[in-house]
């Protein structure tokens, strides 16, 4: 079902970087679901978590050993999201750092964990700790497409992709992977992405930068509305490659672009997804309004049916706008284009609107709702899909 | 599909009240689509409206209308709201009121539009006003139940309800009748409501108890948590039964609980609706909060379809009670509960909690989900239903 996507066909390898996969059967299916993911000593490190107030016990976990030691190694799993789980989950997590750490021979807060599945379950421990002793004999340059495979939960395809950029200094590889199909729309955090790059940048900078990218990534993507309690976002630097002055802001954009694909492509897996939707809008007085309204617009059950039927049903988009939470709002100067279709001016229809035009661009699979607000120079994009029968089925069926 | 709701088998007459209803066109099937409620001169007229403000002009002109004078009509057409159509628009609103005004010897003013249907689509006047002067002709003191038919739009079934009360001066009535199943996030208002009693009740006496009433009842509600641009809720009061001192917080109390019944019909009217639930937020430190978290849970698709599932996927609720914007919220004090069931207690799940309990509670029609903050005393119910494949398909199919 998902548009516009097909599964990355290799990812390039980070020097400094290794992952390895293998199967612990917490997730349904003859799959990996465990994923290890090690960094070599004195590489730079930057996070980004949810800001749901019920964060799962991996990621208050992962939020402690940040604040000690600098990771050397990331443990993910999928299938059991290890949140609601109370003091069992938070030792579980502990414990399987703990486990891997011994293995590895390094200390346990250098282990970063990570899960994402069924929330309220706790996780299986003795199928988990032989996993990851499996995971850590498989460890490879070359494991990131079998690492995007393994952190998937209903997303219908693996979501990675690499760029190289040539500094002075030598050519700097990045590499990411995405995983998230529902319970999507991320506050400060995607579902779970991890990148790394072998460029050499301090964690100060690293963390601007990755914060700088999500904000415009995964913080501007909705499939429906509901917040993850296990959105985490990882940028690794493993320091091979120099960054000189004035390098920075290239190999930020890089960041920022790969980030911006990834989270596209967790819209475009988005559970029943048939159509790819932006939703750009403009003339804002600030940013803040543009946004409140593009996600009024974007989270609209009625919005999001219409998309799905094909039906250029532009009050629906008029009546989201019309109760979006912004103070200052003239309906007599909004303009609102389906694609190149304009369908809404002056408060109602377009004069020269037609029925046949608005069909012929609501039934593509990819299209841009573009509202012009007319009050300002602010103006801010989110990315979303259309609400469909599947999305019901994936979600009425998820733990049967 | 309604849940737990049967259409009314009669509504009580109110003195000073007349009804009727003729067949336009406008609306789909063989069926009234207009509707003439006439009121006695004298009587007292207080409303609400949709603070959507992308409003319909039949929404704009009501609210000139009254600012004028005191309506002797209500006229109200189903199938198109009216909205989204300009200059056009207010025009035709104004001409329909001006059409009914002259055939009923009144000022244009003293009637009172209400539109309700597709959005942007112009009204067909040469269909409309013919039904008018039949809506006319039709006029009798019984003609509730045909009103609360007329109305109707995506609505399974008529809703209506009617209170008797026993004052010194005589006993009063009190009935009422609404529409509404989908974009219902009432604002202040919900899609349509007309209540009229006997009673003598000053204007502003009238206004204080609609207000009250409403925000109640209609204003607790929400299918999809879309806010309609059409929602108007009018209380009137033809005044042949005078209401002595003390009696009219009684008469407030029966306006509260009819708001009540109608609100909680248009929910077990609610779109694909096959469950009936009740969100009630306790132990929070201001109403507000207890609304914000109520909403969030209440709006969820991932809560939406797991209640349509009959899935007690708890952690869905936990993970939506997290993202709720409320500043406080401490995870290790909140119990949930579905109906008597304690699913969430200490952070995570409830120890005495099982799998069996949970699925026995969560394929009732009727159910209650039940949060404590442990935080407070303030106190917030919202009712709501559940996302199921018959609401994709009745907005996806609604204008084909």
């Amino acid at each position: 079902m998902a548009v516009g996507l097909r599964a990355p066909e290799a990812l390039a390898a980070v020097p400094g970087v290794r992952l390895g996969t293998a199967r612990a059967g917490l997730a349904k299916g003859e799959r990996d679901d465990v994923t290890v993911l090690e960094l070599a000593p004195g590489s730079a490190v930057a996070a980004v978590f949810t800001r749901n107030r019920f964060c799962a016990a991996p990621v208050t976990v992962a939020r402690q050993h940040l604040a000690e030691t600098t990771p050397r190694y990331l443990l993910v799993n999928a299938g059991n999201a290890n949140a609601g789980t109370g003091a069992r989950g938070l030792a579980d997590a502990r414990a399987a750092c703990a486990h891997l750490a011994g293995r590895a021979g390094v200390h346990a807060a250098a282990v970063l964990p990570f899960s994402t599945g069924v929330i309220g379950e706790p996780l299986t421990m003795d199928r988990f700790l032989p996993a990851i002793d499996a995971a850590l004999e498989a460890m490879d340059e070359d494991g990131w497409l079998a690492a995007a495979r393994a952190i998937m939960t209903t997303d219908t395809l693996p979501k990675g992709a690499s760029r190289t950029l040539d500094l002075a200094g030598g050519t700097v590889t990045l590499t990411g992977i995405a995983k998230g199909a529902g319970m999507i729309r991320p506050d400060m955090a995607t579902m779970l992405a991890f990148l790394a790059t072998d460029a050499r940048i301090p964690q100060a900078d690293l963390q601007a930068v990755l914060a700088k990218a999500v904000e415009g990534s995964f913080n501007r993507i909705t499939v429906d509305g509901d917040t993850s309690t296990n959105d985490a976002c990882v940028l690794a630097a493993t320091g091979r490659v120099p960054v000189r002055e004035g390098e920075l802001s290239r190999l930020a954009e890089a960041v920022a672009d790969l980030c911006r694909e990834l989270a596209q492509a967790i819209v475009r897996d988005g559970e029943g997804a048939t159509r790819f939707v932006t939703v750009t809008v403009a003339g804002g007085e600030c940013e803040a309004d543009c946004l409140a309204v593009a996600y009024t617009i974007a989270h609209s059950p009625l919005v999001k049916t219409a998309l799905f039927a094909g039906d250029p049903n532009w009050g629906r988009i008029l009546a989201a706008l019309g109760r979006a939470p912004v103070a200052r709002l003239d309906l007599e100067r909004v303009t609102i284009h389906l694609d190149e279709v304009c369908v809404v001016r002056g408060g109602g229809r377009a004069p020269e609107y037609t029925e046949a035009d608005g069909q012929r661009v609501m039934v593509r699979p990819e299209l841009t709702i573009r509202v012009d607000l007319g009050d300002g120079e602010a103006t801010a994009t989110v990315w979303t899909c259309d609400l469909s029968y599947d999305y019901i089925r994936i979600n009425a069926e998820y733990r049967t």
